[in-house]
C-alpha cells in the first residue's frame, strides 16, 4: 500500500510546498500581542485544510489566549485511536538582521525551507494533515481512527491546551498521540525521541534607587539595579555551569546504564556539533559528563535575555533604577517544576544583593518526561520509520520541552511517540531556520504509513 | 554697583525666564545621531544670544563632533581674563515614560523649571551670557575680559573641545576658568568644588555561539553570552562595591585630614540623602568610609547599561550569541585614565568564561582634578558667593566628572572656578530633571558680581 502513498506525495510535490509555504507566510508569532490577529489567521489555515484533507468536526476553539483547533475521522470501530498534536505559532523572529530573507517570505535554499516556523514546528505539523489527505486520495477512507489537537501557544507556555486536555478527556480519549515537533538524530537516521526535558520559565526583575541616578553624584552609595541583578544571577550558576541554587539535584535520576550505552553508540562528533551548530570557541558544561549526557539527562539553567539603564549608542552615566532578566531551568526526570521554582524563588531572596529588592514571575512550568520504548504503538512506529529510511531506529532524547506531552501522560493516559523530521541544524528559534524539503515529504509518507501498520 | 545688577535682573526675570525655556525647548542630545540637526541648532542659539549680550567675535566653530561655540570680549587691556565654560547638549531623556510633562517641554513647577537640561548645564551656562549681557547694560561695558568657550559634546565624552583645547592655547590663553555645572552642596549655601572624579567609559562586548541557539537543544554544552558577560562583570566588584580589578587602588592618595574635617562639618544627612535624592531601601558601598569620602575620593565602578537575548515580552528560549553592557570607572586624584584602562582590559581578558570571547571599546577617558582653593580667583568668587547667599562659602567635592577641567589645567595652565547653582535633588540625568529658577536669577547675579570683584 505504500507504493500508492509514495507515488501520491510524488505527484504533489509541488502543491504540497506550496501550500506549507502559504502557511509559513502567516507571522503565527505567539509571545508578540501585536500578531495576535496573525496567529488566528494560522489557526483558520490550520483548519481549512483540515476539511480539505477528509477530516471532520473541524472547531477552532476560543481560549483565553491563542485558539485550540480540533478535528477528528472516527469510522474505524475496533481501531485504535490515534491523537495527532502539534503547533501552528512561531518563535519571534529577532534579531532579523541575520536573516538571510526575510523569516516570513519562505524561499528554498539547497533543498531546504527556509523561513521561521518552517521546522518549528509548521512543517511537521502539517505533514500528519497531508497524510490524512494521503491516505483519503489513496484508499478512499482512513486505517484507524484519528484526532488532532493543534495549538498556538507551543511558544508561549501553551496553558490553553494543558486546561483544555485537563477538562476534555473523553474528547480526546485516544490510544497514543503523534508528536512530530523533534528531529532525526542525523540525516536519513530513523529517530524517536523517548525523553524530553521539564522547563520552568521566569522573569527576575531587580529594583535599586527609585529613579536612574547620576553615576557621578551617586556612585559609590548608591545601589545599582543593574549590577545588582549581575550580582544575584551570577551566583546562581558556577563557571562550570553547575547550579548552585540548593536542592536543585535532590531529585535528578541518572539514565540507566543501558540507555547511556546506547547513546555512545549514536553517530555524534563533538567537534562537528561545536563548529557546525554552536559556532563558539568551545563547548561548555559540566565536567564529567558526555555533551549528550548534559543537553539530554542534565538540569540547566539560562538567561536568555537581560535589559536594563541605558543601552541607546554611546554613553549615558546612570546608576540604573530597575534591570529585568529572562532565566529558565531545564528539568530531568524526577525533579519537580514546584520544588523547582520554590528553590529558585528562596535563592533570589536570600541572595538578594543589599539595596535591591527582587521579584520573580513564572511565566511556564512543566515536567520532564520520558516514554516507555516498550509499548506497541512505539515498536510499530520504529518498525515504519526504519522501512520508510532504510535504517535501525534509533531511541534518544531531547534537551527540549513538549509540555503539552506531559498533560497527555497525566490526563489521558497515554504515551507520545515523538517522531520528528527535523535537522540538528535546522536553526530552531535561530535566523534562518529551515526545514529539509525531502523531510517533509518523508514525513508525510511515514506517518500515513505508521496509521496504515498501527491500523492493521 | 551689586544693586545695579541686580534691580537689572529682576526687572527682566520674565523675558530671561523665556528665553531659557526657548534654549531648553531644543532636545538637543548629543549621544543620539538622530539628534544632530538639533544639536547644532542649539549652538546657533548659544551664539544669537552671546551677539546679543555684546559678546564679540562670536563663532560656531565645526568639528568632527557637533559645533563648539567661542566668543569674546578683551577691552579692558591689564586686567584678568576669564575663560568660560559650559555646554549647550544634554543627556538622553529616556526613560520617557517617568516624566510628568514630556522633557523638552519645559514647565514651572513650584518655583523649579523642570526639563531635560534645566541644570545640567543649560540653565547654568546661560547665566554667564546673561551675567555680560547684564553688565553691558548697566555699565555699557565689562569690569575685566572674557573668553567663552561652549561646547555639545560634554555627555559624550567631549573629544572635540579636548582638542581644541590643546591645539588653540594662545586664542583660550586666561586667568582662570568659569564652570557652572556643579551644585550648592545645600538650598542657600554658597559652594565652590575643588575635586572632581575622573571617568573611563567603556562598552564591553561579550560573544559565545555563532547565532542565537534553542536553550532546550543546546543548554548544558552551549556558551550563553548574557550569562557569561554576567559572570564576567559580577568579579569585576565585590558585595562592598570594592573594585576587584588587580591595582585599582595603587595610585588612590587620601584627602587630607584638614579635607576631611571640613566634610564632616557640612550639613549631610544620610536619612534624607537616601530618602529624599537615592529612594532606595538602603545606601551601599565601601565599609570605613562615610557616604561623602566614597562619593568624592573614592573609585567606584557601575554598569549603567546591559542588553542581550530576548528581552521582549512573553518567552523566548534561546541561548544569546551576543551581549553588551555600559561600564564605567570614576577615579579619584592620583589614578592614571591610561593606567586604569589596562588594568581594566587585562582583567576583563584573563576572566573571559569558557567559550566567550570578549571585546572592550572605550567611549571617553579622563583624569581626576583638584583645584587650589586659595588661588586668588578662588578666594575672590569664595568672597561674592558669600556675599550673595549671606551664608559662609564652603569648599567641596563633586563625583562627576568634568573633564573639559583637566584640558585647562593641563594645555592652559589655568585653575577653573567650580562655581555652581544646581541643587542635590535636580535631578541630573534623570527624569523630571530641574533647576530652581531663584538660582537662575541668583546665578545671573552672582557671576556678574564676580566679574566686577575680579575685575577690581
Amino acid at each position: 500500500m505504500s507504493t500508492a502513498i509514495d507515488a501520491y506525495v510524488r505527484q504533489n510535490e509541488q502543491r504540497l510546498l506550496e501550500e506549507i509555504k502559504d502557511l509559513l507566510r502567516i507571522p503565527s508569532i505567539s509571545t508578540a500581542p501585536e500578531h495576535k490577529a496573525d496567529v488566528r489567521r494560522a489557526a483558520e489555515f490550520v483548519a481549512d485544510k483540515m476539511r480539505a484533507a477528509g477530516l471532520e468536526n473541524v472547531e477552532v476553539i476560543p481560549t483565553a489566549g491563542h485558539p485550540l483547533v480540533y478535528a477528528d475521522w472516527l469510522h474505524q470501530p475496533g481501531k485504535p485511536t490515534v491523537l495527532c498534536y502539534g503547533h501552528y505559532d512561531v518563535q519571534p523572529a529577532d534579531p532579523l538582521e541575520l536573516w538571510r530573507n526575510p523569516p516570513f517570505e519562505p524561499v528554498l535554499e539547497n533543498g531546504n525551507l527556509v523561513a521561521r516556523g518552517a521546522a518549528d514546528d509548521k512543517g511537521q505539523m502539517y505533514t500528519h494533515i497531508k497524510a490524512v489527505e494521503a491516505l483519503h486520495a489513496v484508499h478512499g477512507k482512513l486505517p484507524l481512527n484519528v484526532k488532532f489537537l493543534i495549538e498556538g501557544e507551543e511558544e508561549v507556555g501553551g496553558e490553553s491546551i494543558a486546561d483544555y486536555v485537563a477538562e476534555n478527556p473523553a474528547r480526546l480519549k485516544a490510544d497514543v498521540a503523534l508528536v512530530s515537533d523533534t528531529e532525526l538524530f542525523a540525516e536519513g537516521l530513523p529517530t524517536l525521541c523517548i525523553g524530553l526535558r521539564g522547563l520552568v520559565y521566569t522573569e527576575v526583575i531587580a529594583r535599586g534607587p527609585a529613579k536612574d541616578l547620576h553615576s557621578g553624584i551617586y556612585g559609590g552609595a548608591a545601589p545599582n539595579a543593574v549590577f545588582g541583578l549581575i550580582e544575584l544571577l551570577s551566583k546562581c550558576k558556577d563557571a562550570n555551569g553547575r547550579i548552585q541554587i540548593p536542592g536543585i539535584y535532590d531529585d535528578v535520576r541518572p539514565p540507566a546504564k543501558e540507555e547511556l550505552d546506547s547513546w555512545a553508540r549514536l553517530p555524534f562528533d563533538e567537534a562537528e556539533f561545536l563548529r557546525d551548530e554552536v559556532g563558539a570557541s568551545r563547548l561548555t558544561g559540566e565536567p564529567g559528563y558526555t555533551v549528550l549526557e548534559r543537553v539530554w539527562a542534565r538540569p540547566t539553567l539560562e538567561v536568555h535575555g537581560i535589559a536594563g539603564g541605558f543601552t541607546g549608542a554611546g554613553a549615558k552615566t546612570v546608576i540604573p533604577a530597575t534591570a529585568t532578566a529572562k532565566l529558565s531551568l531545564r528539568l530531568v526526570p524526577d525533579q519537580n517544576p514546584d520544588r523547582i521554582l520554590d528553590a529558585l524563588r528562596k535563592f533570589l531572596e536570600a541572595n538578594a544583593p543589599a539595596g535591591i529588592s527582587i521579584e520573580l514571575r513564572v511565566l511556564s512550568a512543566g515536567p520532564p518526561l520520558t516514554v516507555n520504548p516498550h509499548h506497541p504503538a512505539i515498536e510499530v512506529a520504529a518498525r515504519v520509520f526504519q522501512e520508510t529510511l532504510g535504517k535501525k531506529t534509533v531511541f534518544i532524547r531531547s534537551g527540549g520541552s513538549i509540555p503539552v506531552v506531559g498533560d497527555f501522560a497525566t490526563h489521558l493516559g497515554i504515551p507520545s511517540i515523538l517522531m520528528g523530521f527535523g535537522l540538528p541544524d535546522d536553526g530552531l528559534h535561530s535566523p534562518n531556520e529551515k526545514f529539509r524539503l525531502e523531510n517533509y515529504y518523508t514525513g508525510i509518507r511515514t506517518v500515513a504509513r505508521f496509521f496504515e501498520e498501527y491500523g492493521r
